[in-house]
Formats: C-alpha cells, structure tokens, sequence
C-alpha cells in the first residue's frame, strides 16, 4: 500500500480502524491544503512553527467553513472565539509553543494586511488561528525565541509534500514520555458516488507516561521517565473536500477526541486538547454580491463515516507523529526516548 | 397601516424599532406558519397549549433548519438537546404550562407513530418540542389537568388567523406584574430584492412589577402587587422564511434576548428564557436519496437585519400579549390587573 | 478481590485501567446512593425504569451540585437545561425508553409534589431528570407500555445493592451488536488522606456491531447480526463524595466519554450519549437562610484522578452491562446474544 | 450624591435603575482593583493599553474565580477558552485594539515571568487575558504602533482613581456614530447584612448611529455621521467582591448584555461583545497544600441582585464612556462628535 510509505505506524503493522487511507495517508490528500515548517533546534531551543495552508488562494477574501471543538481547555490559543460565532476561517493556521502565540498573531496580522490593503481600513479586521502546545521540558520555552520572520518562513514553505515527526512547531514536544511532535493521516470514503477525503494533523504533546495503548493492545513504557502529571496538549487540525457546514465540522473535530481516548488518554487536567476542522468544498467570499448563497451540505445521516474517519486518522496520527521522532535531548539535558526505538527492542 | 390590526401595541402607538412589520404582523405571516390554541378558564384552573405549526406537511419527514438559544436556563422544557445538536425539528412546537410537558411530549410522540408507522421500527425516534413557563399563581398547576387530547386540540386548531392575550398556554400567564400570555408580531425585509419576513410568537410569563419599560420611556405600575421574586418565564419562537442554517438561527434567537432587556429584563435567576428559531425556507428530507444535498444560506454580512427584527419583534410581540390580555382572577382569588386597563387610566 | 463479584467484567479477567474498585465495584460504594428498577419482560415489551437516588433525603429540599455533558446531543432526555444552567439536582434520576420520558416526568412532579405541596405554590416548579435509550429493536417502544406507577415502583425499590443487566431501564438495550443494559463500576481514591469514591452506572444502548475493543485488544464479534448504523444511545451517570462545583462535575462527566472511546465509540450520529455528574458531598438547600454558604471545593489540579476514575469506571460499566445481560429475543423475534456467551466460545 | 463626582452621566441626571452606585461609582469600587493606561495621540494614532489589576498581589499565584460571557464571538480577544474551562484568572486584564493583542499577550507572558521563573520550567504555562475592540475609524491600526513596553506602562500607572473617556485603550473608540472609549460605575448591595460592590469597566466600541436611547426615552443623533454597519464591539469587565464561583459570575456577565441592549444595541454581526467577570472574594493558590479547599459561595437563590446591579452598571458605564470622551479628529480626518456636546445643545 503506497500510503504506508507516509505512515511510519502502517510500516510498523499499526492499524487503525477500519477504514481506506489516502494516497499519502497524510492531511495533503486533501486537495490545495499543503504544510510548511520553520524548525528552530540549537542551543536550548527545540521549537519551531508549522503552518497549514488551507487553500492557495487568498483566505481572507475566500474563506472556508470551520469549527472548533475545545476538547479540555487548559489552553492559550488565538482565535478560537470567531471560528466559533462565525464558522469561518481567513488566515492560515498556525503552531507553535504557548509562549509564541503573541508573535504567531503578529505575523497572521501583518500578513493578512499586506495581502489586503483594506483590512481595518475599508473593512473590518482578520482573525489568526495561532494554536499551541507547551514544549517547556525539552525547549527554552522562557525565551520566547521565535520571531515574526520564522512563522513567515513556516508559512512560505507549506507544500503537499512535508515531514513528520519532530519538525516545525514539533520538534520539542513529548507524548506518553516519549518524543511527541507532528504527525498526519487521512481516510477516503465515497458521497453520491465520488470519493473524498478526510485529513488530520496533530501536534502532539500529551499523554502520561505509561497510559499510551497501541491498536493492538500493546502498552509501550518509556525508560527513565520520572512519572509526572500530564502538562502537555494536543493540537488537531482536520481538513476534508466533503461539503459540511459549520455545525457539522464541529462534531467532526469533536470525534478527534475519540481518537485520542483510544491511545489511552483521558484529556488531563493540564492537557490544551483543542480540534480544529475545515471544508475546502466551497469558498465563502468576504465581499459578496449577493445577499444569499448557494451551499452544498452533507445530509446529516451520512456524517458518521465522516466520525469514523476523524477518530481512526487522530488516533493514527499521533502514532505517526512519536515514531517519526528519534530520541531526543534537550534544554537542562531533558531527554525523551523514542517510540521507534521502543519497537525496535520489542521486536 | 393595516398590521396595526393585529398589533394591539401599535394601536396604543407603541412602537419598536423602525423596521416594517408583515402584514398582519403577527408569525404567521411568515408562509405556511399557524397556530392554535386550547384554553382551560374553569375553577381554579387557567391554562391550556399553544401549538405552532412551522409547516402543514409532514414535519418528521420534511424538518426544518432550527436552533434553540437559552437566554436562562431555569426551565424544564423538552426537546432541546437534539434541536442544538442536529439543528433540525420535527414536530410541532407546543407550548403549555411546566408541569403539562410531560404530557405534551407524550402528544407529540403519538401523533408522530400516527403519522410514520416506520418511528422506533425502521428508522429512529421522534424528538418532540415542548417548552413551558410556570402559571402557577392564576392556575392550579399542582393538578396537571391538561390531557394529551387537549394538546392535539392545539395542534388540530391552527390557522394563520388566531388570538393573542389570555388564551392557550398564555391564558394563566403574568409579565411585570400584570396579565402576560400570547403576544405576537413580525418584520420585513429584502434580500437580494426579495421581500422576507420574520415574525416571532411570544409566551410571556416574565419581568418584575415595577421594572417594565415601555418603548417611549414610561414606566407602568400595576396596583395591588406583592413586590416579589421574578419566578416566571418567557418562550419566543422565531420563524422566518429567509434562508439560514442553524448556526445562523442560534445567533438570531439570542437577539430576542435584546428584545427582552429593552422591556426591562435583565433574565431572572428563576425565569426560564428560552427562544427557539426555524427557517421554513428549505424541506430536509428525513429519508434522502443523495448523500449531499443542495443549500440556500444567507450570507453572514446580511445578518444584521434578521438580528434586528427579531429584537424588535420580540419586544413588541411582549406588548402585545399583554395588552391583548384582559385582567384576569384566578386560582385563591389571585388577580392580575390588565396593562390594556394602565393604558386606559394613563392617557 | 470482593469487588469483582459485583463485576462480571473482572470474573472474566477484564480489567479496565489501573485504579481501585471500592467495595462492591458499583455506583452504591458512594454512601447514599441507592438504585432500583422496574422490569417489563412480557409480550412484545423488553422495557421499563431504572431509578437512581442521589441520596435518601427530600432531594427537592435539599439538592446536589450536579452537571451534565451531552457527548452528542441526538438525545430526548428532559431536565438538562436547567443542570446546565443551575448546576444543582433536585429529582431522583429516571432511566428509561425514550417515548416513556413524559411519562417519567409526570411521575417525578407528582411525587415531589406530593413531598413538597409548596411546589408551583409558594415557591418554583421542580426540575425532573429523565435520561432514555431507544430499546425499540427488542422492545414495542411505540405501544408507550410503562406507566407513572412503573417510575414510581422502580423509585421504591431502590437499594443499596441492585441488579445489573437486562433489568429495569436496560431491559430491552443493546450494545455493539449484543444485548445491553444496564451496568455500573467504581473507583476510590484519596484526597487529604481519605478515601473517596466515584461510581458509574450506564444504560448501554451504543456501538455498532464488530467496533467493540475489550481492554485486551480482542474485538467480539456478534453473529447472525445484519451490520447497521448505530441507532442507540448511551446514558453515563456518575456518582462521587468527593466535593466539588458543578463546573468540575461536567469536565468529570465529559471524561465518560473517553470510556466509551476505549471500547472502539466515536459517539455515531444517531446515539444521545449523555453524561450527568453529581456529588453527594454537600446538600444545598432550597431554603436557605444564609445568603452565602460554605463550601468544600476540590483543588482544581487533583482533578486528574476523578478524570481517570470516570474512564475507567465508565469502560468497566458498559462491559459489565453487556457481561451481565443473557441473550435475549424480543419484538418480532428480534434477537441480541450475549457477550457473556462470547466468552464462553472463545476461551 | 458623592458618587456622581465621577460618573459623568449622573451628572446629566441620567440615571441606570433603582441601586446605589458606590463611592466613587466606578469598578475601583472594589476594593483591590485598581486601573491604569497608556496613551498613544499622536500623528495618526489614537489608541493604547488599559489595564484591570484585580488584586494587587501575584495574580499567577493567587488566582481568581472567573468567568467569560461571548455575547457575540467577532473578536479576537485571546485567553478566554481557559478561563471558560478552569474558572480563573492568572494575570492582568488588557484591554487594547485588535491588532495589538499579540503584542499585549507577550507583554503578559514575559511579566509573569519575570514575577515566577517557575513558569514553563517546573510548573505549566500561563494564560493571559488580553481583550480588544478596533479602533481603525480614528487610528491607524494596519501600523501596530504599540509595544510591549507600553502594555507594561499601563499595567505599572494602575491606581485607584483612574480617568474615564478617550484614554489607554479607549483614545480611539466609537459608540452609536458618538466618541467611545472607556467607562465605568458600580452598584452597592447587602449579603447577610453585609455590604458588597460589582463594579463594571467598559471599553465601548459599539452601536449603530441613531440606535442610542438613554434612560430617559430620548435617541441621540450623531451628526455628519456616515450610516454605516456596525463593525464595532464592546468589551465589558465586571468585579466583584461577593463570593461567586464560575458558573455563577458567567451568570452575571450575561446580564451585561441586558445592560447594552437597554442602550439600543442588538450584538450586531461585526461586533465582538464580550464581558470577564471576576470574584475578588477568594484567592485561589497556584502551589495549594490541600487538595480540598474552602470557599463561600453566594446562595443561587439570591443572585437576581447582581443580575441587576451587573445590567445596571454596564449600561451607566457605556454612558460614561461616551459622555467623558470629547469629540475626537483622527487618521485620514475621520471625526467623532462627543455625546457631552449634544447635550449641551439638547438642553
């Protein structure tokens, strides 16, 4: 299967659930969403940004619909409260650590600007989607050593073809005491007779050591790994072509956290778990002529493949985010053993 | 201006906001609304139900866009988890007093088998709409003395033309003090150069004595009342013919809230204010062929004037059902004295 | 370990997480808490109530803080709204068919009524709790076969010690192809150096036939079952002394939901899972002399082990549900085996 | 009356309802807050930084119980989803323009942890409270003139006695066509025959031209103003030192909707509304020895008072705002008459 080459979990014989991958098993199958990251790994600085780009046009003039689904909380993530009122989405998405949310925001604005001359001008103002984990444990988190440039560089570089594993806004997160970070998958399934797709990518930064249940029931313990109460998040982003609208996407994003639930979390008190999804099927223009709009939306009846989906690429996802990531060493000598590294000893 | 007929509030040349209302500005001129009511005025008792068809077909097979918004939630009405999570209803919507919901649900559920033999067989239940305020001090609530026939009397009763003021659910009502109960009105508007209406149908059972501000400041007080609690209740249902989805109708209910406070309320700790909104504009199939279904759906940008009818609206629909209500006795020689009779005295 | 005789799931090995059962491994460890059911077996009925008292008082009088989280809303379950808004509960809880809610609300009113004659007098209505599955697969769910005097025979036998299975509400459920019902699980743990306890009972009516996972990573599959969208419904109720505020409760009772995630869940379209919360640390009284009253509040950042608690708790409940109940024929012959007797085969 | 001194519009004899303002009539009221700006008029700027210290300790350390109400969610305030999911509140309150909340939020981040090294390193990550309005009528916003510096200059003026009108964040806001801006007023109330006080500060951004209605009947025209939508907002803080626990300051921060409707004001689409209110009653400790804690909470029976006292404030504070803000001439000429004028000539 070709999309195993995408899903370091495939290689490794790690199914989840029942359904098709796409041809990459990666959030890219679904058409015009590409990736980009700007990795930042010297000194104690194990940081970095990860944008996704839901389409190549311009967002902030041909928005998608959108929702959020607030899994637990404990978050500090931009822009949540608009995609909620609104449905919509007009600015790419970015990742980050908690503490680079201000300069995500930042870089959003300016760009948004630059783009449209008219914002806060003519028009009213944009809303960035900056979403976030804390990667304090293996990064100088404290520094605040991202800038403006380097969200601009993640952004710049988004194509459809990108790298899992600790990269971008993953490079110094931690999952189940193991090395966490980013992470994709997708599913493929037919309405009225064509064939769509639904994709997710996850930062991944949560899980309590020992608690993570493979598909196969398998329950991998990291070493030298002082238990300790989760204080990490995850970050889901989902896109799909399938046409839903806002209400729909936000149960959607909320079957996310089944996903999750079979690896074996229990979203943690101190756990940011936050699901963001969108459509690609239909642009919503900002300056629109007519007053009513034509949509295609998907019967609700049919929305439970889409469950299905969004709960199997979440699960495979994270999977894929901790065995894409080698062993690592970070600030204060902070280290987290790898996922990979677990099977290739258990093997 | 001939709405003015069914607007007791604009006959007094009271009047809110500055939009246009239908023609006979009451819900019903909204196509294919009725409504009907069945009053008990015997003994001790004051109450009855008020049904609100928002169509004349077959509603579980053919539902509408919906949403509920809860102003308040110190109420007991039924129906309105499913109506947040699937954005649709399917029954009529019956209103009555709070301990009658038992047997209105059980009214609706009958007449939905009636009518779909195939309900808890081949296909899934029903989810029946009945929402409720508390007319206790006029009525001998603790007797539960509406049957389910008299719910299907409602139901069987509607029309476009109806009464307002002292009768079906509103007949043992009070709002500030004086006599409250079932009070309607509407507004018009274009969209894409075609006229829209919005009208919205009260239950009015709200609003400390002393605190009820007319629109053109004047404060009314009603004589003889014991300063008390707020332990009421208000319902507004919201119908329209413009396209929306539910999403779209959640934010426009929230606005009858503003409809409310203009009158003096600011959403009692005991008063259970619930608004509930349908679009008659589209049929959802509940058996569909297609997996994807074509849509209408107002642009957001063009909201605002849906936002303001249903403030306006709301606020003059209160007026008037509580002018349209005569003073009235009741349960242990409990009165409540006739805004309509305030009016009479002032001018 | 005594606990396991009241646990059918760890009589057969399965075990769910890694804390402690309490005593009996049911919502009754929690002191106070009693269950009772009225079974309708006969005919074409595979139905009746299950009832659940917070605790042996005038729960009118004296309420509980409580929440609710509705993990997907395709539900008809009445009293949440105020839960929601009040975070108190002041009724017994109900399980039951979903076209028996009125019903059930009509019992609850009149039997607090008949404890409380101020009720819609001298002070507010009472807000009833009745929480449903669909059993029409097994069961006539249109003949609307139970009476008040049903709810009220289920509330009068409640107990201490109760049965789990197809009893009571759970008599005519299923769950992932297999016959459902009703089952229950408990946790303790220690705060301050005390030991606490929460307990979970489900009405487990969910799961699509073959997505069942058993915490050892074996996937039951049921025979001769014609694979069907999930038209079920699953209700989680969660009992604990430890204190807290209704806020806590809910993020508890949201935590039911990884539980069902674990045994292979994603919360299908068609299934109201709903999750109430309660604590029986605290009575709050209707009347109440003191404006302010003191509380005992948990420490939000102990809050992880009442999340692990509810998952697990809420795992072990559905499996004991289903463990418990025998294979059952019911309305047209309809049948659902026994995963007890799947166990037998497959040892 | 004392308390006039500082709310502008008793001044005018405009009064807000039937309670007694406090001392000096504004969020200072309660005791421990304090209020501060920074204030940039210059060139084509007319914006700023205010701050809201609800206690004067370290907020990270001691937190406070909290709540957040969207109104309506057109906003990009930043920090909201963790105090909706915790009930807290971790550092200042900034109030700016929208294109200044990552700035702000970085402003709040690298403060807190100058004040805890702990933060990122041995224990979690902060959250940070930074609301907004646009200003982009009379500022240039597109030039994101603000630094992190000047959010710590507001942070370090706050004091007791603070000015209302155009000033820190408030210097280029608009309300109904008139100049906007900050403003403020509190309400006295007695709990077990103590007194305590909610206080309300505004930041009004708010209001079609031509909607206002004041207290006493009359509509305010603006004059030469451009008809336009609404694309304002209004953020709303609300402080009080009566014990409350989240749920229930959600509650109130509500009502602070019933205050702005009573102004005229219907949430429109483009205006992001929203209201923080907080608890100073009890600090809650970061680093807590127990893990069960004590707390007083107000009995949900006697909460229609700040219900009230919450919608009065709000209203009186809108006022304030616009009656202490002279006409203003801004970027590209673009000008704001001042309410305080048109009274002149009203009267």
């Amino acid at each position: 299967m070709s999309s195993a080459k995408k899903s370091p979990a495939r290689l490794l014989g790690l199914v989840c659930g029942s359904m098709q991958p796409g041809p990459t098993c990666q959030i890219t199958d679904v058409a015009g969403v590409t990736v980009g990251h700007f990795t930042m790994k010297e000194g104690d600085h194990r940081t970095g940004f990860t944008a996704i780009l839901p389409h190549q046009g311009n967002l902030f003039r041909e928005k998608l619909a959108a929702a959020v689904e607030v899994i637990n909380g404990f978050g500090k993530s931009a822009g949540l409260v608009q995609v909620e009122e609104l449905g919509t989405l007009e600015t790419p998405v970015l990742l980050t650590n908690t503490f680079s949310v201000g300069t995500g925001v930042n870089a959003l604005v300016k760009k948004a600007i630059a783009e449209n001359s008219e914002i806060g001008r003519s028009t009213g103002t944009v809303n960035s989607l900056v979403l976030e984990c804390n990667d304090g444990y293996l990064s100088d988190i404290q520094a605040m050593a991202l800038s403006e440039a380097d969200a601009v560089s993640a952004i710049e570089s988004a194509a459809a073809d990108f790298e899992q594993g600790s990269v971008g806004a993953g490079t110094g997160m931690s999952a189940f005491g193991f090395k966490g970070g980013i992470g994709s998958a997708s599913r493929v399934f037919d309405l009225d007779g064509k064939t769509y797709t639904l994709g997710t990518l996850v930062l991944s930064n949560f899980g309590k050591p020992g608690d993570l249940v493979l598909p196969d029931g398998r329950m991998p313990q990291p070493k030298d790994v002082k238990q300790a109460e989760e204080r990490g998040s995850v970050i889901i982003v989902l896109a799909t072509d399938a046409p839903l609208e806002s209400r729909q996407l936000k149960r959607i994003a909320k079957r996310a956290g089944a996903g999750l639930a079979r690896l074996g979390a229990y979203y943690g008190n101190g756990s940011g778990d936050i699901a963001l999804a969108f459509s690609t099927a239909q642009k919503i223009n900002h300056f629109e002529g007519r007053d009513i709009i034509a949509r295609d939306i998907l019967h609700e009846d049919r929305i439970d493949t889409l469950f299905k989906a969004a709960a199997e690429a979440t699960q495979e996802a994270v999977l894929n985010s901790m065995i894409a990531s080698p062993a690592m060493r970070g600030r204060g000598r902070n280290k987290r053993p790898s996922l990979a590294d677990w099977f290739a000893v258990d093997d």
